[in-house]
C-alpha cells in the first residue's frame, strides 16, 4: 500500500492533466472555431494556464512528496511507473530557472512572428537575428537539462518528446537509413518510371462528400464519435484528450485524395489517444508513450493499412459510390500506383515514405550540429542546401522550400524531427508482428474489418501508456528492438515488387 | 496615483476573469461542439477552473490588499469604481464556507440529474426530496450571505444576478404591473379576436438558410463576426467574452420565426458584450453591469425593435427572398400580427410581452416565500397552480407543465426571475429615452440602420460597464428610476392601437 505522499502527488497530477486537457481543447478552439479577433485573448487564457501548471508542477512540496512516496509505503508496478513519470516531469520542470523558460518563450513567439512572413518571402536574413536568439536560448536550455537530467544536451531535448530517447541510437539507426536509402530510392523511380503513369481523378469533390467519406473510414477504423469529432484547420492536427479526440483536415475541392490519407492518418493518432489505458486517466502513467509511437500509430493507420493495395482494392468501390467517378482513373490499380508514387521534391509534408526519412535526417544532422555548437545559425542555408543535394540530389531555388519550410526550429521546437521517422520504422515492425501474430489480420483489413488489428495494437501498445518504457513496449511486442531491417522490407516490397 | 496594493489587485483580478474567459470558451464548448462522452472529463475540467478561480479570490491576502488600496494613494474614479467591485466579488465569495459552497454545488447537480427525467415525466414527487436538499442549502446560503452583506436574505441571493437590486423596489414594481397586466391581458385578447388572424408561413425552411437570414440581420445590427459566431445548441444563449462573443440558437426547419427571433435577441446581448469598455477589459469594472441590464439589451432588440411593425415592414421582403415565399402569410401585415400574439399559455419561454411578466412575478413570488421560510418545497404545486389562475386564469395539467419548467430552482439558482421582468421595463424605457435623444433613431430602425440606435446604446449603457450602478446608469441614461408607465405605454400602443 502506498503512503500519503503517493496519493498526494496523485491528486495534485490529476488537477495538472486535468487542466491539460482543457487547454487542449481551446487549443482546438483556437485552429478551428475561433475568431481572428480573439486571437489576443486567447493568448493570455493559454499563458494564465501554462502559468499555473507550472506553478502546481513546480511548488516546493513536490519534491519532497516523490522523495517520501519513495521511502513510504509499497507501490504496485503501476503506481511505481507513474511516479518514474511524475518525478520525469518534475525533473524537466525544475531544471530550468523561471526567466529562462520567459526568455524562451519570448524569443520563440518573436521568431515565429516573422516566420510568418519571411518563410513566403523566402527571407533568411529577415528572420536569422531571431533565429539566433532562439538558439542561444535552447542552448541555454539544453545545457540546463543535460546538467539536471544526465545525458547530452540534445538528448536532453529529445527527451521531452522522445523520453528516454537516445541520439547514438539514432545515429546508428538514421546512417543505416542513409546508407540504403538514396540508391534505393533510385532503384524505385527507374521502377516506377517502367510503369503506366498514376493519374489523380479529375473533377470537383464537394467538402460535405469528402467529409462523409472521412467519416466512413474512420468508423470502418473504429473511431468512435461519442468520444471524438472531425473538423477543419488550416494545418491538420490531432488534439483533445482520451476522452474527447478532435482530429482535423483540411479540404482541396479539387483533390479529395490527400485529405483523405490526412484523415486516416490523424485517425491513428486518434486510436491511440482513445485506446490509453482507463484506469490511468489523469495521471501521468496514463499518457501517450512518446512521440515516436504516436506516429508510430497514425503511420501504421496510414502508410502499412490504407496505401496498401489490400485496403485501397476494398476502398475504391466507395470512393467511386461517393463521387460517381468513372474511367481510368478510378479502378484500384490507379489508385494504388497515385498513393505509392516516389518522387524526390523540396518539401517534407508533401514527401511520400521512401523520401520522407531524408528529409528527416538532414534536419536531425542539423540541429543536432547547431544544439551542440557545431555550427551557427547562419550557416544553415548552405548547409541545407549542400545535405538536400547528397541525400536527395536536390537543389532548394531558395529558402522558402529549403531551410524555411518547417515552422518547428523557429518555434523553438528542437529535438523532434527523428520522432518522424523512428514512427515510421517502429509502424512497420508493429504491423509486421501483428500480422505474424494474428493470421486473421491480413484478410480482415482486406473485407474492410480493422476489430482484429486494433485488438492487437490496443493490447500491445495503446493499453500500456506509459506504464512501460518505449523500448520495453517495442520488444514484448515485437520481439526486438527497433530494426530498420523490418521498415526496408516493406520498402522493398511495397516498391520493388 | 493608486499604490502597490491596487495594482496588486487588478493583477490578481485580471487572471480571474482571464480564467472566467477561458472557462466561458469551455461552456460554449460543451453546448455546442463536445461529443456526449466527453461529459464527465469536461465536468471535472469546469471544477478545477472554478477552484482555482475560487482559490485565488479568497486567498488570505486579497482581504488586507482591498483594505491598503483602500488607504494608500489616490483612486480615479473608474479605479474606485473598480476597487468597489473587486471588494463586491470577495465580500460574496468570502461569507461562504467552503463546506457550504461544496454542498450547494452536489445538492444542485444531483437535482439536477433528476430533474432532467423527473420533467418530462411530471413527477414532482420523484424530485422533491432533492429540491428540499437544495432549498436547505440555499437557505443557509442566502443567512450566510445576509449576514456578510447586510441585506435581507432574498436580497443577498439576487445580488448575485443584480448587484444592488432589493426587492422593496421589486416588490412596487410589480404589484403595479400585476395591478395592470391580467386586465390589459384581457383587453388585448379581446382586440386580438377582432383581427384577422395571424398565420405562420408554411414549407420547409433549410437551415443553411434560415442560418444566412440570422446571419444578414446580424451584420445589419453591427454584431462583428471577427469578434463572434453563430452556432447550434439544444438551449440558446450568448456565451464568450467580449473579445470572443458566441451565440447560439437552434432551428426548426418547420417554422423559421421563432429561431430568426432568438437570434435577434441573442444579438442584444451579444452587442452588450461587445461593446463593454476596452479600457476595462479584464477588470471587473469591466463587466456587464447586471442580469437586468443585460436582459434589457436583448429585449430592446428584440421586443422593442425587431417586433415593431417598422422592422418588420423592412424585414419582410427580405424573409420573403431568402425562402421564396408567396401568398398571404408573407405579408408585413400577418408577419407583424403574427410576431405579437398574445396568448395566455402554460409556458414561460413561449411567451409573449404581455404574459411573460405574470409567468416571473409568480415566481418571484414563491421562490421569496420559500427562501424566507414562509413556504415549503413540498407545497410547491399546489401555490403553483393557484397563482397560474389567479395572474393567468389557467391551470396547468401537470407539473410538466407547471412547477416543473424551468431549471432555475432545480439548479441552484435563486433570486434570478425577477431580473427577466426588470430587463423587459428597462428595455422600454431606455429605447424611448433614445428615441427621444435622437430623433434620427426611428427612421434609421426603418431603413435598417442601426448605427444611430447602437451608438447611443453604447455611449448611455455598454460603455459604462460596471463602472457605476444600474440605477444610476438608469437615471443618467433616461432621467429617472425604472418606471413601470414606460413600459405600460409601450405595450398599449403595440397592442391596443
Amino acid at each position: 500500500m502506498p503512503g500519503d505522499a503517493y496519493h498526494a502527488l496523485e491528486r495534485r497530477f490529476r488537477r495538472l492533466l486535468t487542466l491539460r486537457d482543457a487547454q487542449a481543447i481551446l487549443h482546438w478552439d483556437l485552429a478551428t472555431m475561433m475568431p481572428p479577433g480573439a486571437a489576443r485573448a486567447r493568448a493570455e487564457q493559454m499563458a494564465e494556464l501554462e502559468a499555473i501548471r507550472h506553478s502546481l508542477l513546480t511548488a516546493p512540496e513536490i519534491g519532497d512528496l516523490i522523495a517520501a512516496a519513495r521511502q513510504d509505503g509499497e507501490l504496485t508496478l503501476g503506481q511505481a511507473a507513474n511516479l518514474r513519470e511524475m518525478t520525469r516531469l518534475w525533473r524537466r520542470a525544475t531544471a530550468l530557472s523561471e526567466d529562462l523558460v520567459v526568455a524562451l518563450s519570448k524569443a520563440n513567439s518573436a521568431c515565429e512572428t516573422v516566420w510568418r512572413t519571411a518563410r513566403p518571402a523566402g527571407d533568411f536574413t529577415a528572420i536569422l537575428p531571431r533565429l539566433e536568439e532562439v538558439l542561444a536560448r535552447v542552448r541555454e536550455t539544453a545545457a540546463a537539462l543535460s546538467e539536471a537530467l544526465g545525458v547530452s544536451r540534445y538528448d536532453a531535448l529529445l527527451d521531452e518528446y522522445e523520453p528516454g530517447g537516445r541520439s547514438e541510437d539514432i545515429d546508428r539507426l538514421f546512417a543505416d537509413l542513409e546508407d540504403f536509402l538514396p540508391r534505393f530510392l533510385r532503384e524505385v523511380v527507374e521502377h516506377q518510371s517502367g510503369q503506366p503513369a498514376a493519374t489523380r481523378p479529375n473533377g470537383r469533390f464537394p467538402i460535405d462528400k469528402q467529409r462523409l467519406l472521412g467519416v466512413r473510414f474512420m468508423e470502418m477504423l473504429g473511431f468512435d464519435f461519442a468520444h471524438g469529432r472531425l473538423d477543419v484547420s488550416l494545418h491538420p492536427f490531432c488534439g483533445g484528450s482520451s476522452d474527447d479526440v478532435r482530429i482535423t483536415t483540411r479540404y482541396d475541392e479539387s483533390d479529395f485524395t490527400s485529405s483523405l490519407m490526412g484523415v486516416l492518418h490523424e485517425t491513428g493518432h486518434a486510436l491511440y489517444e482513445r485506446g490509453l489505458p482507463e484506469d490511468w486517466r489523469g495521471q501521468p502513467a496514463g499518457e501517450a508513450r512518446s512521440l515516436s509511437l504516436h506516429e508510430s500509430q497514425s503511420l501504421l493507420v496510414e502508410m502499412q493499412v490504407c496505401r496498401s493495395p489490400a485496403f485501397l482494392t476494398m476502398a475504391t468501390p466507395i470512393m467511386v459510390e461517393t463521387f460517381d467517378g468513372s474511367g481510368s482513373d478510378w479502378t484500384a490499380e490507379n489508385l494504388i500506383r497515385l498513393y505509392t508514387r516516389v518522387k524526390p521534391g523540396f518539401i517534407r509534408v508533401d514527401a511520400d515514405e521512401v523520401t520522407y526519412p531524408l528529409h528527416v535526417i538532414l534536419r536531425y544532422r542539423l540541429e543536432k550540429a547547431m544544439i551542440e555548437g557545431d555550427m551557427e545559425a547562419r550557416d544553415l542555408p548552405a548547409a541545407w542546401d549542400e545535405g538536400m543535394r547528397r541525400l536527395l540530389g536536390l537543389a532548394p531555388p531558395s529558402p522558402r522550400e529549403g531551410c524555411l519550410q518547417d515552422l518547428h526550429w523557429y518555434d523553438g521546437a528542437w529535438g523532434y524531427f527523428p520522432t518522424y521517422t523512428l514512427g515510421a520504422m517502429t509502424a512497420a515492425q508493429l504491423f509486421d508482428a501483428a500480422r505474424n501474430a494474428d493470421a486473421a489480420i491480413e484478410d480482415s483489413v482486406a473485407r474492410g474489418d480493422f476489430a482484429p488489428l486494433m485488438a492487437w495494437l490496443r493490447d500491445n501498445v495503446h493499453e500500456q501508456g506509459s506504464l512501460k518504457t518505449t523500448q520495453d513496449i517495442l520488444v514484448e511486442a515485437t520481439g526486438r528492438s527497433l530494426d530498420p531491417e523490418v521498415f526496408k522490407r516493406h520498402l522493398r516490397t511495397r516498391y520493388l515488387s
